[in-house]
């Protein structure tokens, strides 16, 4: 007897989680060279050296009842001190431990933050297309996931259709630049549009409505002239939720934080509540080796330029193959027009090739694909005869 | 706005984190060495070498890639080969990989079980006292926490207590030996009649009623002679929760794992249940170089010999004192009957001598207090006087 939830959640299953499994099964196949996998967001470059002389150090010099031992639930005041003074370097803010809460990586920082902030119904918004976990996030805590429609072609946020998506009852907005799935990166007017709408709505219905600011790929842009605005500057009901996962290669080590800023509403409660979310969530606090070694490596990245490689290997392999997609500026994702409205078909077809590609369909965005160019550079350059082989069987079939 | 469940969690607070707080305000005002804490399982004894020489060869020998990556949301396979082959050993289990999954300490254990096993409104139980922590992991998940009344003056598990709490809606039993806050550890005996009436409400009512056992004080026993039973070989739909947090102290770096027997009823839907619960949950997996480090470990133990002396030199004092309590078999506590009837009024009068305890009114078992021995030696022997000290108010107060 099992919750029928979840057994609903395991047939319908994670077409990512399924992909994973059928590329394994064609590995051994057809050899686990011929595959081209695109479809995980698992790093293929390495942590810098700097994090394991980090963690070393830690473990070399800290009195172990320390190291290994509970502290607050909410983080060593001492990495909170240092996170937020490292915000404040970068972004002239005035933040300190208080608005800091560690947390077991990006995705447990939404799970508490959702926690904290949702009442039963409470609906929480997205921009179509957005990372798929979002939705499970939302109804653990009793939330309803409101999809604000895809903006073809260019999936930048549409404030009209934010507009009217918000009810009384909207509690949240989920924003996620640089984006998973489409590599874009939002500009400070985006940011400011955004903004103006939710605070006519909150002015409008009497609420609060946050801004949840997902961050976990911050640190991965490519062009020089790319900023990253910080979003807290635009609106002041913004959380932020960031994770060390991809600018350190750290996905596995599961560590990050959640910042909020002491203007927020709520403020107070909204702290106390994360504290308790984080305890009885099972989180009890972030691993404490792993919050005492990233306050160490605060400056260092891991090398953001193989990405760029990756990302412009593929953009010219994909163009010369005939398929339609925006050139990311960040992240590490190409979100791919599927030359045949049906996409699902389009990633079967794929398939035959070794290609492994993820269905819009996950991200509430059908007709378009998305690849993850996390992969070794062998990987793409393997995959661009597979890409225009493909694109002759579309031809074949579209006629 | 916050959500109205969480702020009453936040307002009703933790008895615990209160104590803390006006343990931190109490040595403030009279020096940290006048107070005696015995209100928080924080382990004074270091990890044992061990675990820094593991985790340094696992950072020193490992690809960053493979170390610090993503893994399947269960687990890295080999670590979770490695702990069936210990249960095996241990056990004369025939377990395997498929049978464990890595889990972020218990707390994330019991969530990811809970979340896998609970429709709305399912019962679940546990025999008072227990830790307060299992009524909100219940909740988390829909489920109803349903008290089985204490059995004074000993509190071993009263097997009619037990049948007359079963409904058609319970879905699990939280059992946890060596137990917090009694320091009881269940015997053979024990579990049998536990697993009888289970088997014949399964047969009444045509359920399944899964055993969920709550280890992380399985290591921690004093005496030679004291068996922790192996409790799915007494019942077949147990699930083991696991954790290192004491056997190794390391609490802050939050690793465990879950173990089902095949046998167990739907095992193959409670496995994948358990594998998307970590992953939706925001758990994804259990931090991977403590993954990778605890295998190294696992004939390893922090120094149970020092809990021994504090158990037997608070046990010595306390009764002097003429406190009433029975000596506990493992864990780390001493589970105290209050000399007045008002346990609250006892720990405020304890407060005044600088000695923190919890009232048992946590544990949903008023008329008692729970003292956490994993304290230094010195906060012991400072405390007897105290203890003294407190007995003649209490006289006085009694006449």
């Amino acid at each position: 007897m099992v919750s029928k939830d979840m057994l609903a959640k395991v047939k319908g299953g994670s077409a990512i989680r399924k992909l994973f499994e059928e590329g394994a099964e064609l590995g051994r196949k057809y050899g686990p060279e011929n595959v081209c996998d695109f479809s995980l967001g698992n790093p293929n470059v390495p942590a810098p050296e700097s994090v394991k002389r980090a963690m070393i150090d830690v473990l070399e010099m800290t009195d172990p009842n320390k190291l290994h031992g509970y502290m607050p639930n909410v983080g060593f005041p001492e990495v909170r001190e240092a996170i937020a003074a490292d915000i404040n370097k970068k972004h002239g803010t005035a933040l300190g431990a208080r608005n800091i809460v560690m947390c077991t990586g990006a995705a447990a920082g939404l799970n508490v933050v959702l926690k904290t902030l949702l009442d039963p119904g409470s609906e929480v918004l997205a921009f179509a297309p957005f990372f798929v976990e979002y939705g499970n996030y939302v109804s653990n805590h009793g939330g309803v996931m409101k999809v604000i429609p895809p903006n073809f072609p260019d999936f930048r946020p549409d404030p009209a259709a934010l507009a009217a998506c918000i009810s009384p009852k909207t509690r949240a907005l989920i924003i996620n630049s640089p984006n998973n799935p489409t590599g874009i990166v939002y500009s400070e007017d985006d940011i400011r549009a955004i903004a103006s709408v939710l605070e006519a709505k909150q002015a409008e219905y009497g609420t609060d409505i946050y801004l949840i600011s997902d961050e976990p790929y911050r640190e991965l842009v490519y062009d020089p002239q790319t900023v990253v605005p910080y979003v807290p500057a635009f609106y002041r009901n913004t959380v932020v939720c960031y994770s060390w996962s991809k600018s350190l290669s750290l996905p596995g080590e599961r560590i990050g934080y959640v910042c909020v800023p002491s203007e927020v509403s709520d403020f107070g409660d909204i702290m106390d509540c994360l504290s308790v979310a984080t305890r009885i969530m099972g989180f009890v606090n972030a691993p404490s080796l792993q919050q005492l070694s990233v306050i160490r490596c605060l400056d260092d990245k891991a090398d953001i330029a193989f990405y760029k490689r990756n990302r412009d290997m593929l953009c010219e392999g994909l163009s010369a193959a005939g398929l339609e997609f925006a050139r990311p500026d960040g992240a590490f994702y190409l979100w791919v027009k599927s030359p045949i409205a049906d996409e699902q078909r389009f990633v079967e077809m794929a398939k035959k090739h070794l290609l492994l590609l993820v269905a819009g369909s996950g991200f509430a965005c059908p007709g378009y694909v998305r690849l993850a160019y996390c992969t070794a550079p062998e990987v793409i350059e393997r995959s661009i005869p597979k890409f225009k082989a493909l694109m002759e069987d579309v031809k074949k079939e579209i006629g």
